[in-house]
């Protein structure tokens, strides 16, 4: 039988790697490393100076894909991830089925927690239900970058009794965010903070989280707002992307 | 100058500590541990046990504290929970200003992630506001019970480009979640989701999760909700206490 680890590796400081993903890079005979393309570099960086300062025991090896792009424009987003999610569940399959043999163990690692927007738990129980390929799988869980912005800025994710709510940018600029009293907003190519601007909300933002290029925003939106999308705009040119989180509160009146 | 840490050690398996909390126990001379009574005494020997595995030079110390008990009853439970965070703020206030000197850290250790209910950033920014104390401090993210139990169901916490909330239990109960296509429910002392036992609506539940008396049930919830009430209830018996969370997801119709 071969096995798939899937190991959560924190959102950004090295050191959010944990014991549990330690262990299993140790384990591991063959890492996945998708190729997100240029900009994403350092992300792939990042995943090899991972196993170089965890892994005690030389002889793991790396197989590289080539990992499809989003379609950008015309179709929806989510028809636009499902697609994409085919796609790359063909280049899993293939890596599964032909660079690794049985018995051996074989990873992906994701950024943050695997749980969290990210595709590769769906894409390989996706593979298992097709039964073109067969293997036993465990999902190691990672720091958020979501638990990355509330430590870094030194807050609790929810008021005492009440909800938080995760969703992307696309949803709050589209009005589809809920009235939970703690909002937070991943995956926002647009600065949909913006639509909230007219509203008597903080928000706590923060970009390259746990990273040394860091950058911590808070306040009132309606005064940071401008900040913030001067800011972003700035790092992201200098960077070649961004990658941002943010959290937004309603006042409380209690 | 004083310096404290609040470091999350992760829901249920040691091996949830990160790195970056293994180093910052290494800084800490004194630990303070709050005694949450008999039934929680476990949780205290997890905490004595993650100092004698991860600690590599002896000389630290702990200091321990009865904490306060909720009152339940009369009151609501919102003003339950501040009154109870007034009562400890003084006995942290005492403990930082009595049982540690300048120059020293301090280090308070919170079960999952110190950013997802729990009272600890909250008090000891009370106590600094209050100026009656002063110290820096710091917030290490830990592995929440949330993503333990994604990562043992092997299911992601959000569908592509959706939301997710996380609530209590009084919450769900009273009608009070949002309509997120997936919720996740913590703080459950009553069974709640049984009052969704009759909608089309999966369920994923884990209880002692990360730890050897993990339990895991998933299904329709009108089908185990009956399994997990007698599950529960057997446990809770058995060990004394119970920690469980469940995520609870409307049926996929794309
Ligand atoms: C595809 S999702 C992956 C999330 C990841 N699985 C996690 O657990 O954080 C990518 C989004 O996560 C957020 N993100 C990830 N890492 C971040 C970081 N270091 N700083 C700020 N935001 C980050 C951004 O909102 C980004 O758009
Ligand atoms: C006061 S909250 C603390 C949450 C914690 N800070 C975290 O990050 O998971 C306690 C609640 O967390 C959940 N919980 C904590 N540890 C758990 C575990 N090992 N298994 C299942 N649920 C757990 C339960 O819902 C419990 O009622």
């Amino acid at each position: 039988m071969k096995r798939i680890l899937i190991i959560g590796i924190g959102a950004g400081n090295p050191d959010y790697i944990t014991m549990q993903a330690v262990k299993a890079l140790n384990r591991t005979d063959v890492f996945f490393l998708m190729d997100k393309g240029q900009s994403k570099d350092k992300l792939i960086d990042l995943r090899r100076e991972i196993c170089e300062t965890y892994i005690t025991e030389p002889g793991y090896r790396f197989v590289e894909a080539d990992c499809p792009e989003r379609v950008r424009g015309d179709i929806d987003y989510t028809t636009a991830v499902q697609d994409l999610n085919r796609d790359k569940q063909l280049t899993f399959e293939r890596m599964i089925n032909e660079e690794m043999a049985d018995g051996e163990v074989g990873a992906f690692l994701a950024w943050g927690d695997p749980a969290l927007y990210d595709s590769t738990i769906r894409i390989l129980q996706a593979i298992l239900a097709s039964g073109r390929s067969a293997f036993e799988f465990e999902v190691i869980p990672g720091i958020t970058s979501v638990q990355a912005l509330a430590a870094q800025h030194k807050v609790p994710l929810n008021r005492i009794g009440k909800s938080v709510e995760i969703t992307t940018g696309r949803r709050l600029a589209a009005g589809q965010a809920s009235d939970a009293d703690t909002l937070v907003v991943m995956l926002d190519a647009e600065d949909s903070y913006r639509t909230v601007a007219d509203q008597d909300v903080d928000i706590y933002w923060g970009a390259y989280l746990g990273t040394p290029d860091e950058i911590l925003i808070s306040g009132k939106v309606a005064e940071v707002a401008e900040e913030i999308e001067r800011v972003r705009k700035a790092a992201r040119e200098a960077n070649g992307w961004i990658m941002d989180t943010y959290l937004l509160r309603k006042p409380s009146h209690i």
